[in-house]
């Protein structure tokens, strides 16, 4: 039996997935009223019940909520469960969890998590099955029961040290979230510019429509990572202006170019 | 008759879309031995002349060289054509050109133009009749014929001082690339973040693979207001590493996403 704690498009994807991929046990979802009753409706889970009920009978307990939630119920949680309950979670900066868990989990055994994956339409209407097919699925810590299910819905286990995951995310995750945000504010002042831009406009500034809400735990957990971050692209940034001022111009740029260019192919295909 | 000096993509897009348009005349590439055999043989162009003889025979010139070579060809287009002919051209900016030929065109009559069309893959094999439909064309003065033809293949005609247009598309096109190359020079940095990289790590490098022949020019003729965009935008992203150290963080950063999230709707709305 798994209990599902906030049941939106990663919970309700992961309990989808866990199913299609055999997942013999019942599947219990802990959320709000309004959502479990539409996880009921579409099937994704088949039992809806409190957090103590659910946490009693749970062989593995799965926290798929904000980051501040699941530190709210890592505090809570250890004395609900039966010794050895598997405790996993899916949030997006893994240091804060993991440090809250190695204080607050004795009884159950933790096991930081981190699914690669999402889209831009939230909530447990929008999970789908195949979510983390082919995604990274990041883990903290060794746990061959974890493992094993990764491996079944499809997902590419990744073993991380949780300080290196929060570097890494903020590197490839955070910073391409204020650049669309700064990008989008700069062209707010000349909105008449949104006349003569293309796909490139559309496609840098995609990330600003997430809400606030989403990103405001991920900066409270993971700010000075985001610092380092922000700190290296700007200083990338003045680098190339400082080339593009040269009058000879060329050779910076060409060379920032080149690499740049080797770098993106690299990411492709890596991927 | 139309004479199209440099068939690549979008020469060899706007040959295709005049023709489906009902142009009713001779349409004669300038370009390289290779480019024009390729031409000829997908029915690009009806024939292949040197600039000379093109000119000489054309009512309608039409650029589509890279910046330098525009500003080359305006150097001695005009005593090679009729007096009135109409000469126009595909650069990505447009001070330089629109200055150049001022001090050039003295026979013909000039009108600067930048159809905001593109696609990651370059030459006239790439090129398509629909590539200007639905997209903006710029034009830097006013021409009923020019304005005409653009109406015809579908584009949306804007106009547009060549100063303004220049500050234009290095907000929203030039800046872009240049995160793009910047962002993917940090990744380069800790190529094992790749690991953990999605849809918007492969998003927002991906104009990084564009080759740095194409924007060479962008630079040296728009150096001035892509140092503006840059500055801009270094000076909005030390606002929100400033909002991010607040200890308290908050009302900064979320007044910042929600005015963010509103512009990249407009955005949208607008294109």
């Amino acid at each position: 039996m798994i209990a599902i704690v906030g049941v939106g498009l990663i919970g309700g994807s992961f309990a989808l997935a866990l199913r299609q991929a055999g997942y013999p046990g019942k599947i219990i979802g802990v959320s709000s009223p309004t959502t479990v009753r539409a996880a009921l409706a579409l099937g994704v889970i088949d039992e809806a019940l409190p957090l103590a009920a659910a946490a009693a009978q749970a062989d593995v307990v799965y926290l798929a909520q904000p980051i501040e939630k699941i530190l709210e119920t890592l505090d809570i949680i250890d004395a609900l469960v039966r010794p050895w309950t598997l405790i996993t979670d899916a949030g997006s900066t893994k240091l804060a969890i993991v440090q809250r868990a190695a204080q607050k989990i004795k009884r159950g055994r933790f096991v930081g998590g981190h699914p690669m994956a999402g889209k831009e339409t939230r909530g447990v209407e929008a999970a789908e099955a195949t979510l983390f097919r082919g995604r990274p699925y990041v883990l903290t810590s060794a746990d061959p029961e974890m493992e094993g299910w990764i491996e079944k819905i499809g997902a590419k286990l990744v073993r991380l040290d949780p300080a290196e995951h929060d570097r890494w995310v903020a590197l490839v995750s955070h910073l391409p979230q204020l650049i669309s945000t700064a990008l989008a504010s700069l062209i707010d002042d000349a909105p008449e510019t949104a006349r003569v831009a293309g796909p490139a406009a559309a496609d840098f500034t995609r990330l600003a429509l997430s809400p606030y809400e989403i990103w405001r735990d991920i900066f409270s957990t993971n700010a000075a990572a985001i610092d380092g971050a922000l700190g290296a692209f700007i200083a990338r940034l003045e680098e190339l202006r400082a080339a593009l001022r040269e009058p000879q111009s060329g050779s910076g740029l060409k060379n920032a170019f080149e690499r740049a260019a080797q770098a993106a192919s690299n990411l492709r295909r890596s991927q």
